[in-house]
């Protein structure tokens, strides 16, 4: 169920990449279809977002603004403990984000002053997928960040279920991290309401949080009119095991993913080759009672691997090549292996740190950079809320010293109103 | 020559809203055409490269890597002069580009560690415009805040000339700057090349540095596959001006931005209308004599406008809704203005810091976020050459106490392998 591989030849290297460009980013079909949406709800506004919310999501929404009173059903409906539970997370977050936030920096000297400023984007929109992966753990790790960072108002847009409802604990987390508005609204439509702004919907500065492929495919064409925080594809977990990992708890890991989504990777890399059908006979074992069995058995059949390698260098090598959202690290020790890793979202470290802690509880974010994009970008954080300004002062006389340099400048590089700027400056009356 | 506007009615709104979205990313003719070239890049790799840049630059390139000859003469070609002054403004770069590098961070309390790693991206692409608009200034605002975060590769590419050569002072740019490789491929193709990876040329992790819009497309059509600083439009400036103001002086600095390019946008708002006048005199005399007239001209009258509002406070209201590239202040308290800016790219106080200043010598970086992105984005800075992973570590002890919640949440986002990953770590063996 499984793919057992030797990472030796090409083959194998290919169904890696297949691995990691699952991303679907290229579906033409899809993306016509997704620019035409962006066009009818530029257009049409407020009218097209009915005509697809009726259209996808089955039900029409005459206001899509939840109500103060929804909100405060949605409350009472909860019980205490998840109420508890949500509020302890938002806390364990608020510890571990407060510390990203960065200040301006001046530097003063003879006559000028040279400034970064840092501020907050004035408005964001914040998305959160519904039906099954309707998560209010990802709303606080979206709004928690957004609000330490200073933002003036957060939009959250969320499809409707088939009676026009939000889950209640998704209004709740909204209500607790703190979120403004928020409107039923899903899908690409939701993403051209925020970018563009409807009669109801307010056009924010930059949309954020996870969605199904044509969420990121608007998120995409968007990118460049409106800010993105990054194009998130099906999850991903890479495990490092050597011959001391516990092969029941690398199973449970890597179907936990695995149940994420039927394009969802898990991934084994080992050097210890006897833990191999450790593995494979746990999995069996434990999927058996797992409600989301079928999800699972596509995600490790068609996009998930055992890589055996020869060392646990070059596990760490794989690893890095495929720069995973996830990584475990279960080996003797891996302290040692974490300062090797170039490139990953998330790294949990040992037996006793499983990607749900991450997902859930510890407080780091779990809106992480999937499908290799670890190489260059970042988990979800405060610097996704803010923005930065440089500042430039010169009095008379510092201008008087550097303006030789500057003119030739502007002479080698062809563009004589830059030198005339300066000159100007300092001619006679 | 230039658009004179009181910004009362709808029509000198849609002439603002028209400035601002003249980047023309939605022209479908030239998506279709850069999709080709990418599309014949990643599959026929150097050949591909060789037949466009026949094509686009009239040269064919049998070895695209600069020789270590080439840059040599380069450096002997150079007059001593500007390259002391390139030594310059390079330490300009790195004294304030210093400050924005930043550590890791790690929070340990009661057997558990989070932590925030920063590590610099691997391999970095970095854009350099050929023709008219090669500016060797460019290259160190790309390169100095890639050195200072420690990027391991530095792999630049610049079209070449029809002799198939580089600009020397581009080359001493390099040189001086650090960069590793530099190749002769520019345009759509180049972009593809360094996503792609071809026989001559690596595969980078992310692209930097503005293009024209075949380039800039291009990185827009491949973010998320690779990473991308920003989408850069054409130029523009805002200046804000009072009765204390010099004319003379504003003119200049409107000439400057528009001999850039003729979709440059120069935009001056005041609430002092005697100065209008004199200003548009002043712009009549000044070009006279620039050799680039004709692109100014252009640029003022199509994308450019004087508007005249009620109030200081108005003034700044337009500016923060423009969100320019470039924000002049030219007021007579202008230290107290900028504190109202939401929005701009760089601010620029008083009338001995012009624009060139940025531009050429202080130190900020000149690559800035156009037609209105600033509302979201950044210049460019050391940030966007690192990028982070976060860190978990828990021991048994630390995960029997959250255990509880990570279950309940589990279970109330319907994944009961993210339940049963707990779990499993605490049943009898």
């Amino acid at each position: 169920m499984i793919k057992v591989i030797k990472n030796k030849n090409s083959e194998d290297k290919k169904f890696i990449e297949k691995l990691l460009k699952r991303n679907q980013l290229e579906i033409e079909k899809i993306n016509n279809q997704v620019k035409d949406i962006l066009y009818q709800v530029k257009t049409y506004k407020d009218e097209a977002l009915k005509k697809y919310t009726k259209e996808f999501d089955g039900v029409w929404i005459e206001d899509f603004l939840v109500s103060k009173y929804e909100m405060e059903e949605a409350m009472n409906n909860i019980n205490t403990q998840l109420k508890e539970d949500l509020i302890n997370i938002k806390e364990n977050i608020e510890i571990y984000h407060k510390k990203q936030l960065k200040k301006s920096y001046f530097i003063e000297k003879e006559n000028t002053i040279l400034g970064q400023i840092i501020k907050p984007i004035e408005k964001v929109g914040v998305y959160v997928p519904g039906g099954k992966a309707a998560y209010p753990s990802t709303v606080l790790m979206n709004v928690v960040p957004a609000k330490i960072a200073g933002v003036k108002e957060i939009i959250m847009i969320t499809p409707p279920d088939k009676d026009g409802n939000i889950k209640d604990s998704i209004l709740a987390a909204a209500h607790i991290s703190g979120v403004d508005k928020i409107y039923k609204v899903g899908g690409a439509q939701g993403i051209g309401a925020l970018a563009f702004g409807t009669e109801s919907i307010p056009k924010v500065d930059k949309i954020t949080g996870p969605g199904n492929i044509y969420v990121t495919i608007a998120k995409k064409q968007l990118f460049g009119y409106v800010g993105i925080d990054m194009l998130a594809g099906p999850s991903e977990i890479l495990i490092i095991a050597d011959k001391w990992a516990n092969p029941k708890y690398i199973a449970a890991d890597l179907i936990s993913q695995a149940e994420h989504d039927e394009r969802a990777a898990a991934i084994l890399v080992t050097s210890w080759e006897p833990i191999v059908k450790e593995v494979l006979y746990q999995i069996e074992l434990q999927i058996k009672h797992n409600d989301r069995k079928e999800v699972i058995k596509k995600a490790l059949k068609n996009y998930s691997a055992i890589i055996i390698t020869d060392s646990l260098e070059e596990s760490i090598e794989i690893a890095n090549e495929i720069a995973p959202e996830h990584l475990e690290i279960l080996t003797e020790n891996p302290f040692d292996i974490y300062k090797n890793i170039k490139n990953a979202g998330a790294i949990f470290l040992g037996e006793y740190s499983p990607e749900p802690l991450g997902d859930y509880f510890a407080g780091t974010n779990h809106i992480l950079p999937t499908s290799s994009t670890s190489r260059f970008s970042s988990p979800l954080s405060v610097d996704d809320f803010i923005k930065k300004t440089s500042l430039i002062y010169y009095d008379k006389e510092a201008l008087m010293k550097s303006k030789d340099c500057i003119i030739r400048m502007a002479k080698e590089e062809g563009l004589p109103g830059h030198a005339n700027s300066i000159k100007i400056r300092f001619e006679e009356m």
